[in-house]
């Protein structure tokens, strides 16, 4: 596809505020996002838009002249759902960062641009919280967090994006405008148009506007971090929690990300355990002390070596954070493929057991970290660049893994998206029938295909 | 529209074990649901569907022969989105009654015509709670509740219908069975379909499973009764609550609708109330003293006469079952038109304000009630259907609360849905653009729209 240099000038020229970025060297940083995929395209531009207004003068114009449009947050995303494609724009929405709290309603509007720690940010400010929080909480956008159904730490306890979204703006493909849903907790008028658009990964609209609901102020949180020194020990505990209680948190981390994170911050981590917990109650005044026994019980019940309980949220955080770290600390071992699988609470034991045969056969590292409570898996296959049959058997076992959790009744992605790296996975899953569904639906809502070609379909 | 009587036979000949009715006097018992719409069609046959095959034979047989089908669940509804269509079928769910719960992943597989009552009672003998639980909980199927997004009393803490589905198996039009989602607590691979699904009122397919999330069984809660001389008094102690806390219920009722109640309970209400609260606490421990502390602090200082706490579970469930009863207690006295308007939370006292000015320029008993917390209120429009000019009357005060809902930023339906009887105001809050996205998604569904026409849209 080629388009006239007179074509995008008449692009500029309708923007009313929108910055259009056509400089190679400026544009290189918009080609990947954080699942770097080699293949990625050269866009035509990238489009960094500062209102609804100019993205549907965006879409109209890509529309006329037929030109893909990619919608980009923060790039944080690992399935290469906001990857460049060639001849295409890059819609940037980073430019977009306004934010109006109302505290009477605990609701906020807010545009696409704004990052999730300052989402948080402005709704602590009124004693508020907006609970999804993303590893990734402070370098990815709320837009970002809409498209993919962002999940993260607390959501074992508190959900995830589309359990906070009242109400959207969104742009069609041919720049048709409108909001869906609002600032209202309930609402039964019509279909659930509001919720279609949340996790649909950029190919059915733009979304440029956000209502999300907010709760009160989250209460004081005690952790607890238990070292185990076999896997089963670790699930075994993991089952034993969520059987009786809601944590806050309860997250995982295998040996291999253990020393990975130790590594790189040498905080203290037990080096010798095969598997680590964290996990959280904030249940308010003394509940929080019996959450927080049920589950140190249910550690050492089930053979954990060491169990730190802490009421200090501080020292919690650090460990929280520490899991969080998990992703750039084993980046620092090589090349990462990137995996989301989840899976039935009950099989998560399978699940990892048949990732370490899998990490065996093909002879690479798996760390696996996971927010355990919901049985979402984060797999990270190292791989060396620089050795192709290594970066081959990498790739077949990103494959393996997939097909594994789909045989144990599980899903390819909990909580990243199918974006490109994941597509050719989603046909096993879900079968010809709902592919069919999703054609259709995507058709009717983007019959040219312009919105974010070879995401998802 | 006419089938022949041998096109008829050739349905019956291909269930397998479905019920086929064509006794009209059994028959008229499936042409209305709660609303009684007079105008309500007579079908051609009722079919008492046992299986997911017999459904999707029923919607191959309906394609084939144009015959539109009408989902029907307990007929409990009140926007007449169940009423039969002259020459259809009425396809009822009522016998398809299984349900499994598995405790460890707390999670439940049910049939659509199950009751709401008899899912949660399914889900406590595990220890397990269901927690939507519209009014008609005794009465109203599962299957329903998910097509309508049904809401209730506990909603302003624990969220709607769709909150706790997780997975869902539908047959499209044409017939095609499919399971979207599943018992993942996080899944975000491909459209959000299942989402799509609740809340679309039988217009894009026949639900017929429902895998449900469940939670711990809910603590025990105490309850505040509170009555108030003014309207405002008492809207004011609802702001006043929901800025600092999240209550487990929180629900208004007026002078009117208090008066109905009385009347058929005799319980004690305070008759010369003009307005009632009953909210809830349910946190654990000690904090459950506090929040009772702060509800009734809000209820003191907003000016209520007399604020009642009691701790015991019973006592205060006689007076949710009081609220509960609304709904039939203000039946018995006239014919009711029946609203469900929701405004964002500020406005509330505007709303309810702006009502009783309606039910004076049109001379006609209108009678509120409200999930109050959410915002979501139902008046009830009474009238005399021996009196035509004040049936025109209450027809037109229904309209009237309608406008002056969307005027005021909220929803024409906050959890009933739109129906047959909401749709003409439908465009009115949504505007033509997010219309035509339905209409789309629709027709992408169901081209030969035989799915409850005349519904939604
Ligand atoms: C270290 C690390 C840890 C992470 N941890 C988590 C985690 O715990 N949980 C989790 O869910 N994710 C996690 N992620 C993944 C990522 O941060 C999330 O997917 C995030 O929601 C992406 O937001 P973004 O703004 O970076 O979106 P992008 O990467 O820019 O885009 C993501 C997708 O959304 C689309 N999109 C973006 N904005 C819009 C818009 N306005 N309208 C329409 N489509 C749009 C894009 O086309 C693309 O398909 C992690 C990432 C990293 C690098
Ligand atoms: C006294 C009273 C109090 C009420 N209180 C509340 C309340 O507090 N909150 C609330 O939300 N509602 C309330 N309702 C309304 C009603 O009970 C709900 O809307 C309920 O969800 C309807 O369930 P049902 O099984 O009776 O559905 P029906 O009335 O049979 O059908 C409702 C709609 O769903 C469709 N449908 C039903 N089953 C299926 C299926 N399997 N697949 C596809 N479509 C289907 C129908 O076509 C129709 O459009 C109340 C009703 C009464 C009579």
């Amino acid at each position: 596809m080629t388009i006239s240099i007179s074509a995008l000038d008449s692009l500029v020229d309708t923007l009313v505020s929108s910055d259009v970025v056509t400089d190679p060297d400026i544009m290189a940083g918009y080609r990947q996002d954080w699942a770097r995929d080699p293949d990625a395209g050269t866009p035509l531009a990238v489009v960094r838009a500062r209102s609804t207004e100019d993205i549907q003068a965006v879409m109209r114009w890509a529309t006329e002249h037929s030109v893909p449009v990619v919608p980009r947050g923060a790039g944080s995303g690992l399935s290469g759902g906001a990857t460049a494609v060639d001849g295409g724009l890059v819609l940037s929405t980073e430019l977009m960062r306004e934010i109006t709290v109302d505290p009477v309603t605990r609701t906020a509007v807010v545009q696409p641009g704004l990052l999730n720690v300052e989402v948080k940010a402005a709704a602590a400010e009124h004693g508020l919280w907006y609970p999804p929080d993303p590893s990734s909480f402070e370098m990815c956008s709320i837009g970002g967090n809409a498209a993919t159904n962002a999940g993260g730490l607390c959501c074992v306890k508190y959900g995830v994006t589309t359990d906070y979204i009242l109400g959207l703006q969104v742009v069609l493909a041919d720049g048709t405008a409108m909001h869906l849903g609002g600032a209202r907790l309930k609402d039964s008028a019509g279909l659930s148009l509001t919720k279609l658009f949340v996790g649909s990964e950029g190919v059915l609209g733009i979304i440029t506007e956000i209502t999300l609901r907010l709760i009160p102020a989250q209460p004081p949180a005690s952790t607890v971090v238990a070292s185990f020194a076999s896997l089963r020990g670790a699930t075994d505990a993991i089952l034993a929690i969520t059987r009786t209680m809601r944590p806050a948190m309860l997250e995982f981390m295998d040996k291999a990300s253990i020393h990975a994170v130790e590594d790189a911050m040498k905080m203290g981590l037990d080096r010798n355990a095969e598997a680590m917990l964290i996990a959280r109650s904030d249940s308010p005044g003394a509940h929080r002390t019996e959450e927080i026994e049920i589950i140190a019980a249910a550690c050492r019940d089930s053979g954990a070596d060491d169990v730190f309980v802490t009421d200090d949220p501080d020292e919690g955080e650090a460990f929280a954070a520490a899991r969080r770290f998990a992703i750039p600390a084993v980046e620092r071992t090589g090349s990462l493929l990137l995996e989301d699988v989840g899976v039935p609470l009950p099989t998560l034991a399978d699940l990892v057991e048949g990732i370490a045969e899998i990490s065996k056969a093909q002879d690479v590292v798996v760390a696996v970290i996971a927010h355990a409570g919901d049985g979402n898996t984060h797999p990270l296959i190292v791989f060396d660049p620089e050795d192709p049959d290594m970066e081959r058997r990498a790739h077949q076992a990103f494959g393996d893994i997939m097909t594994l959790a789909i045989s144990l009744g599980g899903t390819i992605t909990g909580e990243h998206g199918v974006g490109r790296l994941k597509k050719a996975w989603l046909p096993d899953q879900v079968g010809p029938d709902v592919m069919d569904l999703t054609r259709r639906i995507k058709h009717a809502l983007d019959p040219a295909g312009i919105l974010n070609p070879g995401a998802v379909l």
